[in-house]
């Protein structure tokens, strides 16, 4: 039993970036610069804050719980069928309903990777098997990965570009992945959530075949192209319907409030925002890359608004002290304690970062 | 496969009332008048709506994952410590969660109730006992709901006053379901959701008997006294911090969005509009039920913000035709197609509900 008088911890580690909160409240309301989250740095458009705000007014209605209006929207934007189309309360959202639909008892993931899949996993009785990327590969997916696929692998989790590494799959490898999978009868979640920050995402993706593969959802955000990750706002692709609705009724019927519904039509008119954004990542990516090695660190050569690297000296505490957040790794399995992952923001602040980082390194 | 040109139908039927968007799609944008969703008649306080436009300006940064200054507030306003409060993404995402955490075998209900508990739990594999409410008791819950708390049930769900009835169990009657679920190890999720329509919320509530029952949650919502349905914003109450905290990793860590948390900041200040609200309810359910009683219906003396009637005519289409949603209860296990669910709206606007129900009984 507690009491009224107990301070408020928190006794679930939070195992992402994005604290702020938890800043401002050790640092008496200050903001920090925040390279812990990888959203775009170029704060919310203004047409999502004003449809926000729009919606506001007749937020007494429920949100529709079929999204119609919004599902219409992404499916001319992406070229997809509609009722290819289920919208979730972000693509955490998603992953949970993915996970709860398929009820795998076994599943198949990489390390490194995004933690939320395994949290998803472990909400059911399943065993994770765990592909381990290798660092002298720059945590490059190998072919041998085919053979992690086997019968009885009830479920595959892949991110493209991967979280935290960056790094892609030759779409090629990516392809027999997929091919491995409808042949095992293995769910092949494909989390592309960031793969509109790649130089080339239609080269990537797999969403022109998912016609070829019934078995495979592919995830996608609003949360981090338009910075709208407050918000909420994800959406899964699959050709198989039963199985989107599978998912639909895996959790509460209303899981997209209506702010998020209104924000993510208004964000697919904001076509200027994104290529600024996309504009801004291609530019400060290398810079940021070239700086961090520069000072001879070990940067894996990520292709999206992130990068991780490696350095043998403790970052987190000090760089706090001086109002920055980052991503310390040491919570990701097949990483430890040297590696962090920093966003890629605007000039002025990635300067700031790296002019931090220097001075920590000085001593 | 689907193809390109299909038309988006819901092959998941919405078994929910509030569904304007789906009157939209067939009346070209006309607004119905929606009797079919208990949301408070007065729409968002503007106090509220400012909030959310406010927050939308800083929705880049992910929310507060565990809601720390919405639960210190919530915390003053409900006088409950705390570690005791979880949100979620209204109160339905925390009915999934609550089952996702005890993961039961087997679940006693009542019939009728709020159709997500079900939905919820046939998510596991759980056998579910329902234990009918009697119309010619009004569908009062007895004491021999007592007998039907066994060793071996895992969960039991209540909604005090119900949904759709708006029926109360008398709190002594509560307090020995809470007991008898305490001696079987049976958790107790009493969703007092509707708890504040009641002319005496602090008489009804359990909740100051939080510290007794470490196996009751109670659950509540911003949605429908603060008009903010859309926005989706509920709570639970437990003593036990621990499963809570089985709660929140049952799901995704940023289940609850920054607009809600502001919006939830924000409601808490609106006592006026409580009091408006209230008032309002007083006035208009008495009245509504004479109006439906003198039409020759029977009407369950419901005491929340919507009224539960029985008519042998087909309503539901010829108040739809006339721009009109009413709640048919036909969905409801222990219901049929003769029951209907009224919200209780403003005193104008449920004139025109009885006026058109009149017209449509005269034929």
């Amino acid at each position: 039993m507690n009491n009224d008088h107990e301070p408020v911890i928190s006794p679930v580690p939070l195992v992402h970036g994005g604290d702020w909160a938890g800043y401002m409240e050790e640092y008496t309301g200050a903001q920090p610069l925040d390279f812990s989250a990888n959203v775009s740095p170029l704060g919310v458009p203004s047409g999502i804050v004003k449809a926000i705000a729009d919606a506001a007014l007749i937020a007494d209605r429920y949100p529709d719980p079929l999204c119609r209006s919004l599902c219409r929207k992404i499916s001319e934007a992406e070229h997809i069928p509609e009722n290819w189309i289920l919208c979730g309360n972000g693509a955490a959202d998603l992953i949970f309903r993915a996970v709860a639909a398929c009820k795998p008892k076994h599943a198949l993931i990489v390390a490194p990777t995004f933690a939320e899949y395994e949290a998803a996993l472990t909400t059911t009785d399943c065993q994770i098997t765990r592909y381990f990327l290798r660092q002298q590969e720059d945590f490059r997916l190998g072919e041998d990965f085919l053979q992690a696929i086997q019968p009885g692998i009830d479920i595959v989790f892949l991110c493209e570009p991967n979280n935290p590494t960056g790094i892609t799959t030759p779409r090629e490898l990516l392809l027999k992945i997929a091919q491995r999978c409808r042949e095992c009868r293995s769910l092949l979640i494909l989390d592309e959530c960031f793969g509109d920050f790649l130089d080339q995402p239609q080269a990537h993706t797999l969403k022109t075949s998912l016609a070829d593969f019934p078995g495979m959802v592919i995830l996608k955000a609003f949360t981090k192209m338009y910075a709208m990750a407050g918000v909420r706002l994800g959406y899964a692709l699959c050709c198989d319907n039963g199985f989107l609705q599978a998912m639909r009724q895996a959790g509460q019927p209303w899981a997209v409030s209506s702010l998020a519904q209104a924000a993510g039509e208004a964000a697919l008119k904001e076509c200027e925002y994104v290529d600024a954004v996309r504009q801004l990542v291609m530019e400060e990516r290398p810079w940021m890359r070239r700086q961090l090695e520069e000072m001879g660190l070990r940067v894996i050569p990520g292709e999206a608004n992130f990068l991780l690297f490696y350095c043998p000296v403790k970052l987190v505490q000090p760089l706090r002290k001086m109002g920055i957040l980052l991503r310390s790794c040491a919570n990701y399995h097949g990483l430890d304690e040297n590696w962090y992952r920093t966003a890629v923001r605007t000039h002025e602040e990635n300067i700031r970062l790296i002019e931090t980082i220097r001075e920590v390194l000085r001593g």
